[in-house]
């Protein structure tokens, strides 16, 4: 399979429907989500010193509602959240889902968490939904396209390396050679973004954005991801230009031309 | 004079006449930003390599109509724009502009910048406007309040350092001492933010974020941040503790009562 070979056994009807379902979610976990963002932390979660409660609270919350729905909808399909762990499939169709990505973003008030919810058909990422519901955006991915609040959207091309936009939510968590590597990157490309999470995939699809290189990601973090990238025209590959399967290191980039400089760059 | 210290020779409706007329200002500018904000860039600039043609052409768009208002409605009053430069105050008001402030995620497709409008009275910044257009967020401050879109807000209390939230928007910039004494402060706060330039401010004044602290400013990068985090019921001083002046080393404060711990941490 190459990194971008998509299965071909879904129907445009069951593309649809469930690209439908998908959004589905995405609304039913807007209203958990907005419900915590910019709150104040009450003085008893002070008093704890935990300080995270409102963005566990979303996440569990939000992660709540989407089972829900899909357990009445489709009880045949498995579950894999954040939250609340696996619930196997009895079927081909398993869910991923991460109720609040970008955390950090969340609590600290910043519009650039986003809500993933990502379908894989026998294992493969085939819908995505990265949601910003305090922007209103919905970045909606599959196998044929890529749309933001129904508008088709499509990446950018990237005449060379040293134009490139790059992001990478914290280049600190890359370990020792890869640190190395994203740095000889960075080097390369004319302006990076951190911080991110998400929102960099999301601004990537709507063509606003290049390259964006990560290691360390959960399956929840990712999967959503990648149908959108591919659905706008970009490619999406693990740091060995392979498919990203679970292995958290991941590159993405809109104009697919540029991926072997970068692979060049980022291989062992 | 001391670090919040407020010249007092305003009248309320002098405020509020001026507060009306920077929300004039930042309307205009919002016209002008928001035709280039997420277009594409034409094939031309890409050619020519320069790459930065939208946001110049936001910024000195948004700059000329700012100009052109202050200079119909109050002739004597000084300009002072990181575009187009200084025009001498015939008297004691100065506008200090900074039409997109946060080039770099202007470019990048994402809503996290700006447009700075500050009005200094004797040299010290009394009202001041954060405007996110694109987020629909104005954030105003004035010497005795803050609102977001017209409705009052506050910082938040921090009850110790290591609940805190910091912000800083490229910590390469520091110098090598800064960068030490910023790398301490990093240890010992809760969660750090980059690459926010103006709308840490914003976000603190509305209550979500603690800490920011910057180097190498120029005065239009800092004027109007200054009234909307002190009329918020935050404080702003440089590293020692001083009225910020035109030094460039801004400390911002959610919650004044933990400044002596971060200037500690700070000074030489």
């Amino acid at each position: 399979m190459t990194a971008t070979a998509q299965p071909a056994t879904l129907s445009q009807d069951q593309v649809e429907e469930l690209c439908a379902f998908a959004c589905k979610l995405a609304d039913a976990a807007a209203e958990v989500t907005l419900d915590y963002f910019r709150q104040p932390m009450g003085v008893d979660d002070k008093d704890k010193g935990d300080g995270f409660d409102p963005v566990t609270k979303a996440d569990q919350g939000a992660e709540r509602v989407i089972r829900a729905l899909i357990e009445e909808h489709y009880p045949d399909h498995g579950i894999f959240g954040e939250e609340f762990g696996v619930k196997a499939a009895e079927g081909p169709f398993e869910w991923v889902l991460d109720p609040v990505d970008g955390t950090r973003a969340f609590i600290s008030g910043l519009p650039t968490w986003g809500t993933l919810i990502a379908l894989r058909h026998h294992g493969e990422p085939v819908i995505g939904v990265i949601d910003q519901p305090y922007l209103k955006e919905r970045y909606l991915g599959w196998p044929d396209g890529a749309t933001l609040n129904g508008t088709p959207i499509s990446t950018r091309a990237c005449p060379s390396l040293d134009k490139a936009t790059l992001s990478s939510t914290d280049p600190y968590l890359f370990k020792d050679a890869e640190r190395a590597r994203f740095d000889t990157l960075l080097q390369e490309t004319r302006l990076v973004r951190y911080g991110l999470d998400c929102y960099a995939y999301a601004v990537m699809a709507a063509g606003h954005m290049d390259v964006v290189v990560e290691s360390g990601l959960k399956p929840y973090d990712m999967m959503a991801l990648i149908p959108v990238i591919r659905g706008a025209g970009g490619c999406a590959t693990n740091w060995e230009g392979e498919a990203p399967g679970d292995c958290g290191r991941l590159v993405a980039m809109g104009d697919p031309t540029l991926l072997g400089q970068v692979l060049d760059i980022l291989k062992d």
